[in-house]
């Protein structure tokens, strides 16, 4: 087998590498090693800087649009054609973008890219390594980044709508740890002040027939024992203990729970991006109960809240009426 | 907002909550709850003990196979029709048993379930909590897990097959930690000897034309630094490092890295499942590169080396020559 060698390489901090790149609003690199390379493959959506010309499939990209569900980002991405007006010719019709793959989609509406994460902090931390990747390659600027989700909510009427203020861990911690090289590091999950704001000042109430607010966000390794749930296959607490803990964490400002808030946070910060937010409705009220019930019509036109108020903030953007 | 009561309940073991359900061969549900629930949703795969007959479905099952890709789960499912002989009416064919959702696939070839879990963890907690009250609801017994995936190999030909000896996580520990109501709780990602071994012995890598072996694997929470990848959109660390920390891993008996083994493990062993196994195939040398750029022919391939051996575990398990 090869071995490292073991002679002391200083590393340089974060703040340094982020050096290599700056150039006012192109997304910043913090990997030097990127560009000594021959060819890039972000082998999780079948795309390489060297198979394809990403400058000018995705130079124009202003917007990057996440959430989980594969067929709800292909709805989003078709409720932007009609939404920005983009002219699609005859004959044609929207494309995932990462069909050699099966892990992701990738769907591309004018200056938005459409993207699913699936579930969970690591499926989501590969699909923002290679978009943030994407984006360095096609020399993008100013890009804004938005998770739009589904949560468990705490305190709210089920489809209310949660921008998110702070995002913390199951441990009330505002910052994601990931095992590095042996070494525990803690990247801070800051949001973006600015977004929310403009984000909360587009919602009307009274207008929409539901509420949106602005609350802190936990974000869990797991749905169930993590989300404080009795109904998973494994299950040591009862019903007052999930009431306390849930009751504890509403008071601290938690307003809802979901599982990929931190990362989606953290990464956008590390990585420079002056724009992010997180947006999601909330299916249930986990103070009331545990399992999802609702009618399906129903959640469709919750899923796709959260669409509409980032769908009109890329509009308001774009100054499109 | 509701409030808990705050009075003091105590709560019972995972061993003695494990008695609620003591039937030789059964799965056992640690959760006490489920039995006092009208009705139990099954939401990410769509569907729930009151509206589906789950005893008349799935009663019959005695193997799951998980694996991380929907279209490779379903070409399992397929492959299985061919090697297990199961007769498919004419007019008919398989049939995506999770399509209510478009989180995960299920598929059921005779007595064995071939399941997507996406990728990471918390995708393959969620699935993996579902599956167990399925079978439990179901009334299954004697029921053996698998996990077939890809890896990334540690001083192995790619293309050669890992089976799981231990699973650990990133700073190599040997349980899974999950926040629980506020608690870190470890769960210990112990994995089956005896079927390690039998898989081991029905490998013929004289045959096979590639190796199979039996080695620790480490589990990740991301692909990229978690994984000391230097092509990541982030890495704050250089080629030495890279290789310093991945020949001390080779030395403490790492052959594989992956991205769901010790939840597998560790929620196979909490649930009192006997028989269960990781086999991986290594789509690449860590010790020699980071990028995946082997053809998608020869990767689709080396993809199906695992389920070859599985299917033969389990045709010989089941009889069939």
């Amino acid at each position: 087998m090869a071995s490292g060698e073991r002679k002391f390489h200083p590393v340089k901090s974060s703040e340094q590498l982020a050096d290599y790149i700056i150039q006012e609003g192109l997304i910043k690199l913090r990997n030097p090693h990127i560009n000594e390379k021959d060819e890039d493959v972000l082998y999780h959506i079948a795309l390489s800087n060297k198979s394809h010309d990403l400058k000018e499939m995705f130079q124009d990209i202003k917007f990057v649009c996440f959430g989980g569900s594969p067929t709800r980002m292909q709805k989003f991405a078709e409720y932007l054609v009609t939404e920005l007006k983009v002219k699609i010719p005859a004959g044609q019709t929207l494309s995932n973008i990462a069909q050699g793959s099966d892990r992701y989609v990738l769907y591309k509406v004018g200056p938005v890219l459409s993207v699913s994460h699936g579930m969970g902090i690591p499926s989501l931390s590969i699909i923002f390594h290679e978009i943030v990747k994407l984006i360095y390659h096609a020399g993008c600027s100013d890009v804004i980044f938005f998770r739009i989700g589904t949560s468990g909510g705490l305190g709210l009427e089920p489809g209310s709508v949660v921008i998110t203020d702070k995002a913390v861990d199951g441990l009330l911690r505002p910052y994601m740890e990931l095992s590095t090289l042996g070494m525990v590091l803690q990247h801070p999950s800051n949001l973006d002040q600015e977004v929310t704001e403009e984000l909360l000042a587009l919602a009307d109430p009274e207008k929409d027939g539901y509420s949106t607010s602005v609350g802190k966000t936990m974000c869990t390794l797991d749905f169930y024992e993590g989300q404080a749930r009795l109904d998973g296959a494994f299950c040591d607490y009862n019903e007052s203990d999930k009431m306390s803990f849930l009751s504890r964490v509403y008071s601290r400002g938690i307003r809802n729970i979901e599982m990929e808030s931190l990362c989606f946070a953290a990464y956008c910060y590390r990585a420079g991006l002056r724009g992010r937010a997180v947006v999601c409705v909330t299916l249930l009220d986990r103070l009331k109960g545990d399992q999802i019930t609702t009618p399906h019509e129903i959640m469709e036109e919750w899923q796709s809240r959260p669409q509409k108020l980032v769908c009109a903030y890329i509009k308001r953007k774009l100054g499109i009426e």
